[in-house]
């Protein structure tokens, strides 16, 4: 299927006024974010998508055949039949940290085109790089504990894939969604669910017949009636797998007082002998309830985590946005910025590069510069990926992309993970942007507002 | 693509354990859901999607390649390349209105069989009923003012198709979201963003252009720098349309304080004689924010709303969950529930029937009873839509759907769909059920738990 009209509407009208005003210089837009919903860090994921979609863009038949509906000019839908993706793009690699007002994704091309992707890069960029942060953020509190994603049935529809996808990269170990294993590779883990328990007479009868069916990976969930009950059956189901030679692999708790009951199972399997029976918990939770559990010394030693993780919970939306810095032409390059009522949604005017100090392996800071300008001593983070249209980039696997990532995470100094009250990490702007950016707002408040500042 | 592999690992390994064990009772789950994230009602959505997925629930030959390689037993995997559903299901039609507890759907198949599709239901479901249902909100707080759909950038990645419908379904008026407009037919809207008016030298001259290029329908974004100028400006293209016969058709706010500046544009439009023109306000807003700017009387004939209602924040995920109430073999029908240290994690046992009691065309009360109890003067909710595994029910137009929201959500007395502090719509057990439940727990306490009581 095409995505070419995965966009908003405005995109198209946009680019039909561009077509027929004859307004058609070369633009420089960049994505960025403006704000990040909790942390101070970002793990930037969605690359991966927006290269393809850039690679295939393009209208089929019965797209101009709906656009025809909507009224659109006839020789603007000729044009669109013959349309390509022929600009550049600069990008930070998927799994690269990044921070506010940071371009992620820097774009020039034919304003038309550069325009249309608007769209889908913020469709995908910010839904991915929001739940890969989220991620982050979950195995950061979880001190080493494993995490594995159980959202798929509180995922926002088909949005889980790319879920998943994003939660492994930023450093879960598995995930219950058996079509992302498969797609993406990803590990895959479960056992059981309380309607299996609940289906048998007896709850133990439920323990013995997944035991049967596997006895060397054998995990009972033991919540259904009563967690300290459940925790005597597997006891007495961990006995009898040790006579056929195999051993019980781990409980799974899913209510209650997880920080309590998991010290009273862990008491129960212990003096059974079953030390080495492990104890996955699960039930709404995320970094603040996790860090709490761990801080309480419960005895978990996997972690399964859904709704929070899949959806972002609290905060289900990243305010990324892509926002013009240049128009150029005739060789004439013109730097533009949104001013607005709202000092904070002001924007950084012209081409630019982020450079990253890096010093005894840790981040320092960050500076925001114009492209013409050089950061010394520092590692420059946007990198070409696309050029007249053709990518120009190697494609890392998804396993490549979760280690850059955790790379890029071990470089962060702690204190900028902590889960609350981080500081905000330090990112300056060039004395060329600086200076570019105080001049432009001038310009615009004397001949567009009228205002002698 | 085949969608048997979406869905949670566990429900496969419980297959391959119901299978190996021989313990396959027919087997009743209800979809519900146990707390509304915001308000009194659900406006149910996702039913169509499930449908469609029951009809062709098969697993191709890849799909069983790659459980192969997660070490799934041969014979099994053999069943599953004949498996399709068999089973019935009971639900309320799409666009109904819901309430906690109330089986939404009710699925009575082979236990692998109703086990399976858990997670797609769960995953499509929650998500469409959340959007719905928040859709349904936000329109109620604009009064009658139109609600057009932004939030496609924002969206949940590929989630961004379904959440659409969803929100056509709970009463929006258009979309931005162009595929979706193709694919559901649902009317599309929106003009330029910020940066279609950067991109020229001055603001008006990007008026100008697409004026012309749109000459009978014509919205202007007028905060790029300043609303109020911006206004000024679009007053002027206004007056060169009408020298044309044409008719600016709207300005458009994004930022700022939208019920002040409202007035203030609304001012400078009606003393220039450009009373027609209407205006569309926009920029992070919320059922709670629409509501306010009714409330201080703000100047604004349209909505557009984005993120808020595309995720459903602050709630992007609805707990609906898919528990087992009873199990059939040999005859014999035992109903089940879960009790859980959590009594609101606790499940109503039996198969069972929801009713409606209307009076006077508004909602009184709803009595959720056992399949074999019948309530007087009610009209039944749960309808029968598959038989031995075949659709048996029409299947309404998406138009339709929306036509059925909008009639039952007229049904609801007002106080149920206030914002803040609607009172919980009375929801009743049977007799029936009340005692059936009674009988359970005692059972459960001692023969699971060891209690006596």
């Amino acid at each position: 299927m095409s995505e070419a009209l995965r966009t908003d509407l405005y995109q198209l009208t946009m680019m039909q006024a561009y077509w027929k005003s004859g307004h058609k210089p070369e633009a420089t837009f960049d994505y960025f974010v403006r704000k990040i919903p909790a942390g101070s860090y970002l793990v930037t994921a969605g690359l991966s998508y927006v290269l393809d979609y850039i690679e295939n863009l393009h209208f089929e038949d019965n797209d101009i055949e709906y656009l025809r509906t909507q009224g659109f000019n006839e020789e603007f839908l000729d044009f669109l039949g013959d349309f390509r993706f022929t600009g550049d793009i600069l990008a930070m690699p998927e799994g690269s940290i990044a921070f506010p007002l940071e371009p992620i994704i820097r774009i020039t091309a034919p304003i038309m085109e550069a325009q249309l992707v608007e769209t889908y890069i913020l469709n995908k960029m910010n839904f991915s790089t929001l739940i890969a942060t989220k991620a982050a953020r979950v195995v950061y509190a979880a001190r080493g504990r494993g995490i594995a994603e159980f959202g798929l049935r509180r995922a926002q529809g088909d949005g889980h894939l790319e879920a998943t996808r994003a939660t492994y990269i930023g450093g879960c170990t598995s995930t219950s969604n058996v079509l992302a294993g498969k797609i993406f590779g990803i590990p895959v883990s479960g056992t059981m669910a309380h309607s299996f328990v609940t289906s048998f007479e007896h709850e133990i009868d439920a323990f013995r017949a997944y035991a049967d069916t596997f006895p060397s990976k054998c995990f009972l969930l033991i919540d259904t009636y009563n967690s300290i009950e459940g925790a005597k059956k597997a006891v007495i189901v961990g006995k009898e797998l040790e006579q056929t030679g195999e051993k019980l692999q781990g409980v799974r708790l899913d209510s209650g007082n997880l920080s309590e009951l998991s010290k009273g199972v862990r008491r129960i399997l212990d003096d059974a002998g079953l030390g080495y029976v492990k104890i996955v918990a699960s039930g709404d939770l995320n970094e603040w309830k996790i860090d709490e559990l761990m801080r309480k010394g419960a005895k978990i030693d996997l972690f399964g985590v859904g709704t929070e993780l899949i959806t972002g919970r609290p905060a289900p939306a990243l305010d990324g946005i892509y926002k013009l810095s240049e128009v150029a032409e005739h060789g004439r390059h013109v730097p533009r910025m949104k001013l607005s009522e709202e000092t904070v949604k002001a924007t950084l005017p012209g081409k630019k590069r982020v450079w990253r100090i890096v010093e005894d392996g840790g981040f320092v800071k960050d500076v925001i510069s114009l492209d013409s300008e050089v950061v010394d001593n520092a590692v420059p983070l946007l990198e070409p990926v696309v050029k007249n249209g053709k990518l120009i980039c190697n494609r890392p696997s998804l396993v490549q992309i979760r280690e850059i990532a955790a790379r890029n995470l071990a470089k962060l100094p702690d204190e900028y993970r902590k889960l609350e009250g981080a500081p905000v990490y330090p990112v300056e702007l060039s004395s060329g942007l600086t200076a570019l950016r105080e001049r432009l707002v001038k310009k615009i408040r004397l001949e567009e507002i009228g205002l002698k500042i």
